[in-house]
Formats: structure tokens, C-alpha cells, sequence
């Protein structure tokens, strides 16, 4: 199909043509005595992604669900207990992935379209006397429903309920693009992949462990049968702190990660995530005052600013949008998953976006919903998206321009 | 400014991610055994563009300025009269460097938003009994307003005059776009760039001789102060027959024009033509139908299928529509040129297109027209193209998609 | 340092040009309905790199370490007996993991410079009646010394000693560099990287399973402690049926190794394992006839064709060579390992290569060792390779020429 | 052919790979407002590289070729008298374009293996009493027999003769690689391409033009049937003034001059030159004392640090020992031109180089000359120059280092 395809999953994201140039370069020798001035700084600029201080950044040739692993094998014994919420598919896949690891995940179900609730998991916790509960697992941005949680109000709720319980966060479709504080948020664990906004291709698994959670894991990792090798963050740290990794590290990926540390960190990241939540704004305006839909997020506290998850009215299938859209207008969606199959499909605006792009991507979904019949009037997202842009608080559109 | 550019003026044109790609490659001797194997099909691959048989194709390390150029100078003698049709900056250009060549030029003046008029180029070849006027030259797309003329019509009414004039055709921003046929139209010269409808960088200038522009240039260039040796096409040919070039010829796009040909192919010319018709419409849709704005081609007869030249209305400028469609949304977009300069502004739509992009190419214009105060309804145009791609002849979607 | 660098550590290696351009691409859906279109091919791409119709190739993101991950943790259980034989650095490390794995291993000591003794390895499976061994491991070639070994022997060992452990392969730095045959020798595990043969940047983990394997692993990832999520090969089956992944897969590797893989066939594998030996042979030369110096590896059995493990004389530091060849010449040279270190360096010759690069390096090394008092006749490397590489067996020079 | 290319013909130069990424870009608009940001660094950078703050430089989309006619046709009338020397093919090639744009050329010939003389361009110029001689041409480096002409000593001359004549330098094969100074020597007009020193793909023809040329071109220029429209400074000049283009530029290229003229200032101008005499006398070395070849140039004066011309033994055709090593060794040579052709092969050594790429050229020519019976020592070449790189002088190493 000749011209540009409009990728508006939510990850893997756009790719900017800078970072697909740093990427491209001849190999070279990952034991050399140049290679830590690549390395070393990665680390660095990570801290300043996940704002800390304290912690360390670990950078593993995988992905989001290694970087699941990662977090959980190197903190916990098998038959630990954990306490996590569920409320779209990615907080399930990692539960589920908790219980093949052989911890006990209590579940606490919240409904989709919503998520993590403070109360609950102060609840919990408070009923956890003897503090069996060693962590607490909840994703920031439930990619799947377009939610996102408030992780600082969790964190009020542990420090209430005075458990000492450990907090990991799942920021695979939210780090880079929505505020994220593990320090200020006292977070022990955050993961994210590089395919979302960190613009990079799939292939690396991104963590970063608070001194804590080093501590804690220590005695797990000693005699715990979740200890393995390839995620095992002693080796990691061992070769790590003279700018080396213990098995052959992803150079491309790893100078794609450097422009893209770089780029995020020009263009700043408070401005990054203002840009962010002023795009995401537009496209809901189009779903909401435009097509007049309704957003799987059930409330404005929960809207996404990385994915809108957009319901297809009764008697409509969300799939056959998504797929009209991509084999007539060139144009990736993403779906309905598990519960939600078929009821929403899903517009990604993460990465590097702007404004175009997401009101092609809004007329896209437009025609492809009227090519199926759903009744929105023509030009109505446009319209409600444009009026938006256009007028944004004049800061805002500044920082974003 | 994060995010894609759109890139919407009539040229260069956005070069595919597979041009692109195919140009990036380590250099290579170009006298070696095997560099003829590029070069001669390159040769082959320009006349079925050109759809001639009879003709010879040529590529300079140029533009399509160099073009204009190695056509009049290889075919004409200093002091030689030709007559050519002026109805926008491109044509008004060709003439002058005609005339700072030393070449007599009849000029016919037609109203900026039509094109050549073959009656009276008929009128004019009448005229000349004597035959002194050597060529007629025309310009088949008229960049600067938009415009199409017909080059069979001209060839008719040169016919019509039973003039031996050669036909000259400035197809820069048409072949490759917009229908030509260099043997059935009976065209002598044509030239075109590398940097619109071939989808490549600027840097190739190429034309297409006949023989009878050969044979006709033979004795001009024997004794001809136009002579010369960049643009001599007897070094050309001599190098040319086993494949090679009379000097370094510039790899990259020499590569990126293999690709670039194959791509046209593979779509299919006529496709590629029909795709240009049915995305142009679609911008018009939303000029006249959504916008409510004039279009600077008076009237469908001229319609051009790779640019649109938009009048803005009294009172505004065209020029402050480019500027805060450039600075505020990432739009590239074409300017008024010469007596058109601040009356409107122009939309490319040629090249590597779909559907999407010329969406989003016309939100960014009527945001940036609204931003300047022009009443265009929001999401007018939007509401336009889309259903207008939305509804298109099944057939010519069908291709299309 | 201006000029190219030479890279000749045994891995990475050398990514040509043509997979560099395959790699540098947008991004896409992973979940669109054409993605299969890319994964399918690949795995039967695998099978045919791996020769085996029956087995299954598995492409995880991750490297050679994740793929020895996933072939012990998805056949075995924690408390396995697993034999091994261990003559280098990486035959060592892989017997460290599975032992960081809770599997029991027992080790055949080979001295290094020598590689897996068939007739050990029968002689310990003789003795094991009861068939409390599992699997047996071998590392096919092993990188830290340059030293191959005999797998279709050890095939012929375990079934003279009637014993039915499967038999686990390190093809890391030997397959698609010297022949490999996964089903004629009965390999039932078989792992690679993308950094060596297959001339890709790091960060694909490649591996290959018998059906006898897969079967084997079933009761034992049923209750498996070893069984995890990442690695695990359900979970892989299930989506790669299809042609998709059960997380995001690395778009770029996967492009990368079409690109890979497509180069391989097209050479011919057997034409690449002859031009391996060539290229080999001509290093050997150079060595052996011009510098007058050892290698590591003990006879010409042992002689691997994708690494050369050179001994530097008696007072002689190996470090010194590479760091002057990296510093002074932009060459890469690999460093001795534990009870090597100091002792050696190591001239990759594997992936993407030539004569010339060959004859680069090889200048590069005599140089570094002169400079640091090594007496080696300056020419001598060259004179003597050179006249290998002309006088070579027509027919394979004819074929890798 | 498995492996990478090995590129010694003395232009196209290999480029970086770091150029190569900078073209790697998607186009844009170049009447834009930024787009001056990258276009006015240039013509600062490129008067640098001519080492002039009076000067002009100019940059057209053409090549070397194209830049001697930019040179003669914005400077001279038709029927204006130019000396020039000539000592080898592309002194040749200059004086036949300047006779075929009508201009009387005085010629002095000399032997092929030498280069101008200084002593007989005075004379000349002593002889032409009424100054009829409008301009003295003159090649610094002929590529065509490895020969470098001292510029300073023919401003000498001309001065000493009194004489106004312009100086035009064809610095194609020097500019970036040898030493030249526009404003030191009174070079009036020099030109080169940007294949060779500054190591991007041919496209762009640069020359540059002194405050005198500008001056002298403007009566020229103004009633002088060689001016034209292409190659017109006057219409460059007003477009440069801001910025810009008077027709479409080629963007990619315009990127790689930006980062070559970023990496010859990084490198120093001074450390390349040295370099460049670094690498070319190791090459030398090969030569003369390994080998015991002749070089074409006939003494130490005429030596070129950017190409050598090596002769051939009585009996041999070093168009065989340039196919040879073409095509069974992956090495590109170039090879004798005109009265040259058969006599000698050249070896370029200019551009992104250094001691191994130079080393490789080495062997593969030796191995190629011994295959088709020529007598060198096996290993000789290497040897020579491996010793000459290893004690080269301290500083002059560790600059190239």
C-alpha cells in the first residue's frame, strides 16, 4: 500500500527516523575499553527517566514480560504472597505470570473501565496483620482498558496501613509519557519496554530496583528457587558497574535507547507528558463531544493519556473497525481484549506523536466506523479534535509546538 | 518539534522508508564489470515511464532546471525561435532561461489558472509559414497553480498546423503522477525531477529525447554555441551504451531510482495515476464541498491531479497559512508564487500518499486558516474527503487500498 | 579514529550492509493480519539452518545465555542429572547455569585446547544403568579457545552406551558458520545467537527442539519448578502456530534475520561452511607457517573454523596484543578467558567475511604484536595466508570467490 | 560476494558510515524558514575547507565536471585565452571542456609523471606581453597518474611574471586530503566534487571563486555567450544570500556535507592532511621497497598522498591485475587511462582510511599481481608498510591514531 502506515497501537510506537539512524551502525566489540562510555551513562539517564536517585536501573535483552520476571525473581522466594489488583489484561497476564512463578496473588478485582482502588488495597494490607503480604503489584496504566491508576494515592494507602510490603509498578505503557516518581512514590520495582515511550523498537527489558527491594531480594535470591540466570540482577550488577553486561548486549537498541534518553530529556519530560495529555485530550474530545462514544475508562480520573479505549455502540463489533481500518486505510488500531473483545477498539497516542497524527488516525477510525455502519457524523472528530488543539491553553500548545 | 512532518508541498515529495533504504548503501566504482548491470536498466525502466519505445532516456546529475537546460541546448541552435504558453511561475521560468540561452520565444500569454490552449498554439504555428519556430514547449502541470494542460490536444493542433515545431513537455511535476504517453502524443523532449513523482531526493534531472529531437539536434549542436559538455548528450550516449557515464554519477540515487521505478511498476502506472485522481479528488472535496473555497485552476478541465492551489479570501494572505501550519503543526505546505504570491496557498498531494495523509494534511490547513481568522467550518473538510474516499468508485478504492 | 574498524572478536560479528538496511525500518503491528507473513517463514527459515524437519525453532528476544535457559528449563525438572563435558570458558558457564538451575551436573574435565571426548561421554553413560542422566551437553564449538568438537560422535557414543539422554547443543559460535545437522546427528536441544553466523546484532536467542524434547519436557514443565513464563515454550507454540508472539517481538531482528537468513540460502550453507574453512584455513597460515606460533587448540581435529585462539610466546601478555590492535589499529581481537587469560587472543573469522578482511586482521595482529616486542617476521602472517587464499583448491576458491 | 568491499579507486571514496545515516532522512521543504539553519553552516564550513574568508563558495547539484564549467562560464568569454598544463587524463579533460565551450587554450605539456611547472607557466606568461591570457588552470592532484602540482609555486610563477591571468585549481582529488590554501596561494577559482576528500556520494559540485573571479566574471558574465541559467552564479549567489536554492537542492546530500565538513573539523584539516601522507607513504613503502615496483610519478616532488599510479612490469596488463582483484578478491583498483591504459593500476588512498584498509588494498593487489604472473614477494607489501606504520614518527602516528 503506497504511503505512510499510521501505527496507532499502543506499542510498539512510532519510531522517530533519528533513533532508526543511531540504530543503524556496524557492530562492535561489546568487551572494549570504549564500550562503558555508551553504557554507563544508559544507566544514568534511566534513573532520571524513573526519577530516582536511589535505585538502579537494569536493562536486560527482553522485553515488558522479562522485565516482569526480572522484578519478581530477584525480590521474591517462591510462595511468597503478593497483593495486586486486577481490572484489564496486563494487570492479569502479570498476576498470572506472579502465580506461574509459584507466589500466591491476592487478586483484588477491580471492574474494567476502572483501577487500582487505594481504599482496597489499604484495606487488605490493614487485614495483613502479620505482614505476610511482601509486595504490592499494580500497573499504572492498564493498557488494555486505557486507565490509568494513581500510584502516589497507593502508596499513601501502604504508608497508612503502616505495611511494610514492598511496591512494584508496572509502567510499560505509561513511563515516558505520564508522570512517573519512584522515589517521590516510594516505588521498589518499575518495569518498562522500550517499544512504548521510549520510541524504541521491542527487545529490552527496562527495571529499576529501589534500594530496598536490593535488600530484600537478597536474602530471597540466596536460597529461592525463583533465582535464575539470564534475569539474575547480581550478574547484571557485577558486570554493570564498570559499564559492561554479563552476556552480549542489543547494540543497536542500546544506541537507540541513547538518542532516545536523549531526546526525551531535550524536549524535556514535563513537556513530554504536557504534550502527552494534551494530544490524548484532543482524541478523547473527538470520542466524546465528537462522535459522541463512550470511552471504556469510566471516569476522568482514569483517563488514559497514552491509549483511549474507545466502545463501539451496541451490536457493533470493535474487531471489524480495526480491521477495515487497517486493510482499507492503512491505519493500526489496537483491540478488545479478553472481556472487552469486540466491545472497544483502542487508539494508541503514545510516543512520537503530534497533532496530525492523531487527527489522522481520528479520521481514519471515522471512516472505518461509518464504512461499518456506526453512526458518527462525518467530520466530527476532526472537528472537536481541531477546535481542541487549536484553542489548548496557550502554554500548553506552546511547549507541545 | 516531536512527531512526524507532513509534508504536503508540490516537491520534493516524501521518499518511501524502501528508497530510502535502498540509497543507504557504501559506494562502489562506477567503471566497474558490474555497474552496468544497475545502470541499463535504469535506461529501459525511464522509457516504459515515459511509455516511449522509440525514444532514449537520459539521467543527469542535475535537476529538472538541468533538464530544461540539456533539452534546449541539445537540440537547438543560439538565435532559434521557439513558442511556448506562460500561465504560471514555471512556464513563466522555462521561458526566461530559454531566453537567457539565447533562444527567440514566442510567448503566449494565458490567464493564470488555465493551461495552454492548443488553438492558439494552432494559431500561432499557422502563422509561422515559414516554419522558423523549432519547438513548441509546454508545460504539462503547471506547479505554481495547479493546473494540467492537455498535451494531446497540443500535439493535435500542432498536427492540425502541419508544423514540424518539436514538442517540448515539462513534466516535473506530473510524470510519474499524471498520465504521459512520449510516443503517442508525439513528444519530443520531456524532463522531469527526481524529487516528485519518482518519490526521490532532488539530484537526478532527467529527460527523454526522440529520435527525431536526436537527429534534430545533431546539426544544431555540430556547429552551436548551446554546446556544451556537462549537459551534452553525445558524452551521455557514448557512455550510456555499455552503462556507464561520461563522469561519477551519483550512486545513492541512482539506487534509489532503481527502487523508485520498481515501486511505480509494481503498483502499476496506471494505478499509480488513478491512486494520484482519487486522492486529488479527495482534497478537492474538501476545498470546494467542505471549505467553500476557490481553487486557483478555474475550472475541472485544469484540475490537477498532484497539487491544488487554494485561493484564501480577500483580506487574508496565503503566505500566513503556510507560516502557522509550518510552526504550529509540523505542515509543510506551498506558497503563492510571483502575481499569486499571498493569494494562496498550496496543497502537494503527489507521490508516496494516502488516504491518511491528505486527511491530515487538510486538518492542519484548515486549523492553521482558522487560526488565522478565515471562516472555514471546523472539520468541514475533514467531513468531505472522507466520505468522498469513502465512497469512491469501488474499482478505483479497490486499487487504491 | 577515522577509516573503518575491524571486528574480529567471535561474535558480533560483521552485520552486512543489506541486513542493516532490512533492520532499519517503522515500526508495525505485531498483532496485524499480515504480521504472520513475516514470522512463519522464519521459523521454517530456522529448521532448515538447524537441518531438521521434525524438530521447532524458537526465537525468543533475548541471547545465547536465554536460549540455554529455555532448553534446560522446558525439558527438565529441578534435581535432573545432566552430563557435561568442560574445556573452556563457555562449556564452563553453561554447567554454572544449569547448576544455578538446580540441575545436578556432572562434568567431564577435557583440557582445554581439546574438546568433548566421545569416548568419556560413553564411558559415563555406561555407567549411569539407571538412566538418572537426563541429557547430555556439549558445546559444538567453543569460542573461548577455538576448538571444535565431533557431535555427530557424540551422537555415536550415546547410542553405542544405549542410553536415552537427550543430547543438548551450544551451536552458539558454530551454527550457520560450519555444518550442523540437528536431525542426521540427533540433537534434541540446539541453541544459537543472532551475533554470530547469522551476522545480526545481539538480541535474538535462537534454539531448536527435537520432538523428543518437546515430549520429554512435557511431564516435566506439567510440575516443573523449573517451568517460568518468558522462556516457556507453551506459551510460544501457542502464538507461533499462528505466525505471532506471545509478547512483543523485536521487529528490526525479525526483519534482520528474513534478511539473514535469505543471504545464507542464497550463498548456499554448504558453500558458507566451505568458505568458513577457507577463511580459516588461510588464518591457520598465517599462525602456524608465517608467525611460527601455537594455537590453542591442540591438533588439527580441534581446529574450529569460526574462531583461532592463538598462544602469544612466554612472557608475553595475549591483553597487550588486543589492547595495541584495538588502540593503535582499530581492530577487535578477542581476549584469553579464566586459565586462558593473558595467554592467547583470539582472531574471529566467522559471519560476514572475506580474504582481505582476513588479511586485515591478521596485519592488524602482527603489527600489535610486534609493537609489543613479539618477534614474528613482518609480512609473515600475510605471505603465508596470501598464498594460501591464491593457491586454495580451485573449486572452493571459486565458489567463495 | 560474502564480506565487505574493498574501495581503492581514488573516488568514489568510501563513506562513513556516520555520513551515511546523516542522509538517511526523510525530505523536506527547502523554501522553508529553517531550512537556512542547514544550508548558510555550509557555504561558512566549505571557505574553511578552502582555507578563504574572501571567497565565495558554491554548491551545485553536479559534480566535479560540473564545477569546472561553473568555473570557465561565470569567468570568461567565449574566445578567451587560458594556459593550462597537462600531465595526465583530467588535465586533459579540463582543457578539452574549456576548447569545447569555445575558449583558446594555450597548452604546456608535460610528462605524464609530472605535474605542472612553474618555470614554464612563467615563461608562457612572460611571452603573453598584452595579457591576453585570461586565466592559468592548473590540476593539484591528477588522478589519473598520482601526481601532486605545487600550487604555491605556480602563484609564485604568475606573480613573477607579473602577469594578471586568474588561477583556477582543480582540487577534485586534493581538496580535504591535501593541503590547499584559496587565499594564501591567490587561487582564483577551485573546484572539487564531493566523492573524494570529503567522502560523500558524487552529486555535488563545489568550487569556489575568489573576490577577483566574482569581479572578473561580471563584464564576462554580462555580454558573454558561455553564461546560462544551470550553473549561473549570479541567480545562486541571491538565492545563498538567505539561505537558499535557486532550484531544488539535494537535501541528502546537503546533510552529508554537513557532517563531512563536521568530521574533517573534528579530525582537524591539518591531522587529515597528515594522515593522508601517513597512510599514502606506507602505501609507497609497498611499492618501492616491497614490491620494488615503480610508481608513475617520476620523483618524491610528484608524489601523491591521495592516489598512487603503480607502473606494471614490461609484459603485464594492469587492467588484469584491476580485474583480477576485482573479481576474485573483492577489491576495486583503478585503473591506466589514455596513454597510460595497461600500463599501471592506481591505488586510491584518500578519504575515510587508515593503516588496515590501506593494508588490505595491499594484499589483495599483491595477491592479484602474482596470480596473473607477476614476480612480487609474497607478504612484501604488508611487510614494508606494516613497518612503516609501526615507527612512522611518533606524533604523526598517534594524530592518525
Amino acid at each position: 500500500m503506497p504511503g505512510r502506515h499510521f501505527l496507532n497501537v499502543p506499542g510498539p510506537t512510532n519510531t522517530p527516523d533519528r533513533i532508526l539512524s543511531a540504530m543503524h551502525r556496524p557492530m562492535e566489540d561489546h568487551r572494549s575499553p570504549v564500550f562503558p562510555q555508551l553504557a554507563l551513562p544508559l544507566f544514568e539517564g534511566l534513573k532520571k527517566l524513573f526519577k530516582t536517585t536511589d535505585g538502579q536501573a537494569f536493562i536486560f535483552p527482553a522485553t515488558g514480560t522479562g522485565s516482569w520476571e526480572a522484578v519478581l525473581t530477584n525480590t521474591l522466594s517462591a510462595g511468597d504472597r503478593v497483593l495486586a489488583s486486577r481490572f484489564g489484561q496486563f494487570s492479569h497476564l502479570w498476576i498470572d505470570l506472579a502465580r506461574r512463578h509459584g507466589l500466591e496473588v491476592d487478586v483484588i478485582e477491580e471492574p474494567w473501565g476502572t483501577g487500582a482502588d487505594p481504599q482496597h488495597i489499604h484495606d487488605a494490607l490493614v487485614a495483613d496483620r502479620d505482614h505476610a503480604i511482601r509486595a504490592v503489584m499494580v500497573v499504572q496504566n492498564e493498557t488494555a482498558t486505557g486507565v490509568t491508576s494513581d500510584v502516589a494515592a497507593v502508596r499513601r494507602a501502604i504508608d497508612a496501613a503502616k505495611h511494610p510490603a514492598l511496591l512494584f509498578v508496572d509502567g510499560v505503557s505509561s513511563i515516558g509519557s505520564i508522570d512517573f516518581r519512584m522515589d517521590e512514590w516510594g516505588v521498589d520495582g518499575a518495569i518498562t519496554g522500550s517499544q512504548k515511550g521510549l520510541m524504541l523498537p521491542a527487545g529490552l527489558g527496562i527495571s529499576c530496583f529501589s534500594q530496598k527491594a536490593l535488600e530484600a531480594g537478597k536474602g530471597a535470591r540466596r536460597n529461592n528457587p525463583l533465582r535464575r540466570v539470564f534475569f539474575d540482577i547480581d550478574d547484571m550488577q557485577k558486570a554493570n558497574k564498570d559499564g559492561y553486561f554479563p552476556y552480549t548486549p542489543s547494540l543497536p537498541l542500546l544506541y537507540g535507547l541513547r538518542e532516545s534518553l536523549a531526546m526525551l530529556f531535550e524536549e524535556g519530560l514535563e513537556n513530554v507528558f504536557a504534550r502527552h495529555r494534551y494530544l490524548a485530550s484532543g482524541v478523547r474530545a473527538a470520542v466524546l463531544d465528537g462522535w459522541k462514544l463512550k470511552l471504556c475508562a469510566q471516569e476522568p480520573q482514569w483517563y488514559s493519556d497514552t491509549v483511549s479505549a474507545i466502545m463501539v455502540p451496541e451490536g457493533f463489533n470493535g474487531a471489524e473497525v480495526i480491521s477495515r481500518a487497517y486493510k482499507r486505510y492503512n491505519l493500526a488500531l489496537g483491540a478488545g481484549l479478553s472481556q472487552m473483545a469486540g466491545k472497544l477498539f483502542r487508539i494508541g497516542h503514545l510516543g512520537d506523536l503530534n497533532e496530525l497524527m492523531c487527527l489522522a488516525a481520528i479520521a481514519g477510525a471515522e471512516m472505518a466506523m461509518r464504512d461499518i455502519g456506526i453512526k458518527v457524523e462525518p467530520g466530527s472528530g476532526a472537528a472537536a479534535a481541531e477546535e481542541f488543539y487549536r484553542t489548548a491553553e496557550a502554554e500548553t500548545a506552546q511547549k507541545a509546538a
